[in-house]
């Protein structure tokens, strides 16, 4: 029973640092989106296709959350975008004072969007809030359809889907109208997309999306 | 520093009752794996493709952990072998004392082998013994080739990889070279096989090697 108690804690500590990140984000008119999946899923190539399409039109940051490496903000740093590389030696989800402290690293002034890539993991993420206006939860079609039933939470948390590696659809087992399906079934307000980062297909349909979310 | 101090007694308690859970392997002569991987990588269809190989040879019980759903028990059950499913409900990884319940309730006279599927999740189940003789954790092709250095952890405590969905690797950028290369720049112990569950390929190869863990 104190451990139920410390953790309610821990998450009331974690929502308050968040309250403070948003506060930020709504003062400096700042679109903040939490990017989560399973690892591998392709949450760093759609980040990268995202930055090419928007490049030059719209002013992105980008913190990136690793267990362990610098790699994926190596990969981002190419796009010419600020970023920082969370790594948190072993820790399985971001926090919202983990991103406070990268925030401090990052000149705010004038970005409109900022691109929160977290640990690979699609269950813990899912209950800490790091002050964002959304969580963009990614499936790839090489996982199968049932993993929104399998892992409700982050489903339930989010407010779109993404659908990625669609080209390789012929080749798995993978029922593409039963995967939305199912993600509906836990969440019927989730805006979907379909996306491959290989072929290049979806990308604009999701960034015109992003776009809109800007704050005026 | 006090949430330290907790954590640190938790997994102590655990690593208490994953002893019991060993010296009961021990006492019944039954060689347990702790199956691992990020969602979707093919814990399940390496359990049916091992099922299925080793039928009538083997006794083989198993016991199934996942976030919602008991999807993957009635997977198994097909195979009329023991099986119990652990529904965690928004826990990220089994423990110790969620697998001495579920012994509970299988009889385990007889049986060579217990397979323990985690639940999906590359980085917390790697932090809990359950008193398995080993952990063996499945990477596919479709992750990529950087993932062990990402989630260093999960490959540093297991004895074996299974390289699962090799079967795409002329559709995904995936070295698999590199991907062997990075698993034993973590891990020079790791066994490792190369799967796919498609094309039914490496399963012999693999379950010749379970069997010879099977306790005398």
């Amino acid at each position: 029973m104190s451990i139920i108690t410390i953790e309610r804690k821990i998450l009331a500590k974690n929502d308050e640092m968040a309250e403070m990140n948003r506060e930020l984000f709504n003062r400096e008119k700042i679109f903040a989106f939490n990017l989560v999946s399973s690892p591998g899923s392709g949450k760093t190539s759609i980040l990268e296709r995202t930055l090419e399409h928007l490049n030059g039109k719209i002013r992105i940051a980008v913190i990136e959350g690793d267990v362990q490496t610098d790699f994926d903000a190596q990969r981002v740093a190419k796009y010419n975008v600020p970023v920082v590389q969370i790594v948190t030696r072993g820790g399985c989800h971001l926090d919202a004072l983990l991103v406070q402290d990268a925030l401090k690293k990052i000149s705010l002034q004038n970005i409109q969007i900022l691109i929160i890539e977290n640990v690979g993991n699609l269950v813990c993420p899912a209950n800490y809030d790091l002050g964002e206006a959304m969580k963009v939860v990614i499936v790839s079609t090489t996982e199968g359809d049932d993993k929104p039933l399998k892992y409700p939470g982050m489903f339930l948390n989010a407010s779109a889907l993404i659908i990625n590696k669609i080209d390789l659809l012929p080749y798995v087992n993978c029922n593409l109208n039963q995967l939305k399906q199912n993600a509906l079934q836990i969440n019927p307000k989730l805006r979907t997309f379909e996306t491959s980062c290989t072929i290049v297909t979806g990308i604009s349909e999701w960034c015109d999306w992003i776009v809109k979310h800007i704050q005026k």
